[in-house]
């Protein structure tokens, strides 16, 4: 894959809002971003893990904060080469490539233009295939590469160095330093070494973006319904991946709570002219849950994505309206995101869920 | 002076709530410590400050948290010896003395004990010469000398390195990390060089604090009144240091309030016999300002004392009760807490009162 024009970077974007599922941070700023070094003539690298050596050291760069904060002061492509700078400082090596801990949202698209701007290759690959609200959710973490030692940097050149025990502290401590510096920061995590990498990332998933994104616009270009060409690219049970539309209607009741700094969220949608076909869709910055008619049709880490009927364009939990037509969609998540010890950590139960996880293709047979 | 016995020790930590004014976190926990090395026999060495080298390398070491959880946990001796470690291999090179940057309360009797535990010297003297509730005010940092590096560690093993813009950023930082660690942690901060103790620290506070710790205990055994000897100690108009009694009564009301997570407090004081006069202290963690029937009578930064009217035991905060019998004593500050740029920080600005700093000489003139 190559993204070489503004065109690519958005459809880089807009396959980072989709699996973004309603979450992520706004790819925009990034993608701003991106398109900056893009436009110099400085194109990302993406590689595949498997190029990687063994023993290559690779890093993880990420946005830690409140995304309507972000948006509000857009992205220092100068702080985040400072930052680079003192993360390959401090843990005294030149890294080989970078990886994204997080496909979906700001962070994918952010790391593809630290990774132009730095000339570093960055893996086809993340830490979870889409998005999640905190640090220690990602594959790294479940497989014992720690996020620490994480390097913080706020626009005013503040830093912090977080060693923590666990990676949940790591979190906890990172979000409120985070709070603390005006809930915008910049961090580089995970160092991690090129094996670990192969053996625990999720694969392919920066390819998959592209290719989602590019999808959404080609399709809604050229046939009768853009979703017709997502289907055919993200249904594909002999690749062991699942996609259904769950629901189709307009939303007749949103609830939006900020508490503990999350936000949270019920989406109440209605089947157009029937007002007794109903879905709800659960959110803790991302959607985690949807039941159709009090049935659950897809739970965490299963993705769950809004999107505009008639654009296909992917709809952040902020974006959605009362009275707006939505189409849900469910998609499966990568098979290393059901094993058992991921799902104590971002399944059901990792969200305060008193359910078990059930596969999307399972629960829509 | 010789810190060698157990009641050496409980001396220094009474002198120590003493000059915590109300606040600056229970000496008593740090007294446990000293204690322990004290009884195997490693004295602290305590020397002046004119006798550090101009490029002796000094740092401070303090916890930062709640002090109701610092006595739930007491302190862990092997914990300050990691965390020195850790800041002495952070900093890159060996320390030749420690500073207490607060006298009052607990952080100058720990750092007594660990100036013993790794058999280095202490400096007889500190940043403020009594307690107050934040890292920036500290005659150090009004001087510019940064408290960056700051590492703190908590009993876990959890390990941050903040490096601030300034030290109010450096505050919230700390603040926050600590409140994301359990409310308490240890922290290693302030490195300076010798010249600058000399020239910015407030001087003999240690042997002070020691003095006024044991001239309570002696007069108690020995006098009328504590108070009288603690009187003839600390009214020394010709060595520019004046202490009065300001009141004389029993608690009839007490308003604590815990906001910001600071602790707010209002208490009130009547004369025995007459109702009609009054005094009332304001605190934020420390007692800031009394107000004898309306009239100001001692002002941050100079100090105010409760204390229990019979034993002259020293009174924080939280061990008010109503219906205590107390006096209220005010002491001058040292001479460089009451200069402009100072009291900018850690006068009645610094704490939000829309009034001037006046002596307490001229006060009760």
């Amino acid at each position: 894959m190559e993204i070489k024009t503004k065109q690519d970077v958005r459809d880089m974007a807009r396959g980072a809002a989709f699996l973004g599922v309603g979450g992520g941070g706004d790819p925009y700023v990034g993608q701003l971003m991106l398109q900056q070094e893009v436009l110099k003539g400085r194109y990302p690298e993406v590689i595949k893990a498997s190029e990687l050596a063994d023993d290559a050291k690779v890093l993880s760069v990420c946005g830690i904060g409140s995304p309507p904060v972000l948006v509000e002061h857009l992205l220092s492509s100068s702080l985040l080469s400072e930052l680079m700078d003192r993360m390959e400082d401090h843990v005294g090596y030149k890294i080989d490539a970078l990886i994204s801990a997080e496909i979906g949202g700001l962070n994918s698209v952010m790391t593809l233009g630290v990774a132009a701007q730095r000339n570093v290759p960055l893996v086809d690959a993340d830490g979870m295939g889409r998005a999640f609200p905190k640090l220690e959710m990602v594959t790294f973490s479940v497989y014992g590469c720690a996020a620490s030692p994480v390097l913080i940097m706020d626009e005013l050149g503040n830093s912090v160095i977080v060693n923590a025990r666990n990676d949940a502290t790591a979190e906890q401590i990172c979000r409120s330093v985070s709070s603390s510096l005006g809930a915008m920061v910049y961090a580089s995590l995970y160092p991690m070494t090129g094996k670990q990498v192969k053996d625990y990332a999720v694969h392919d998933t920066i390819s998959l973006c592209f290719s989602i994104g590019r999808c959404i616009r080609e399709s809604r270009d050229q046939l009768d319904s853009p979703f017709q060409g997502l289907l055919a690219l993200l249904n594909r049970p002999s690749e062991n991946r699942y996609c259904k539309i769950l629901f189709d209607g307009k939303i007749v009741d949103l609830l939006h709570e900020i508490r503990d700094a999350w936000h949270f969220g019920t989406i109440t949608l209605e089947a157009i002219g029937n007002p007794n076909d109903v879905m709800v869709v659960e959110m803790q910055n991302e959607y985690l849950a949807a039941r159709h008619n009090g049935n659950t049709v897809a739970i965490v880490p299963d993705l769950i994505c809004i999107l505009d009927a008639e654009t296909a364009e992917p709809l952040t939990g902020e974006m959605l309206k009362y009275g707006q037509r939505v189409k849900v969609l469910g998609l499966s998540a990568a098979p290393i995101m059901r094993r058992p010890e991921c799902l104590k950590v971002f399944g059901p139960a990792g969200f305060g869920y008193d359910e078990p996880f059930q596969p999307i293709e399972v629960l829509n047979q």
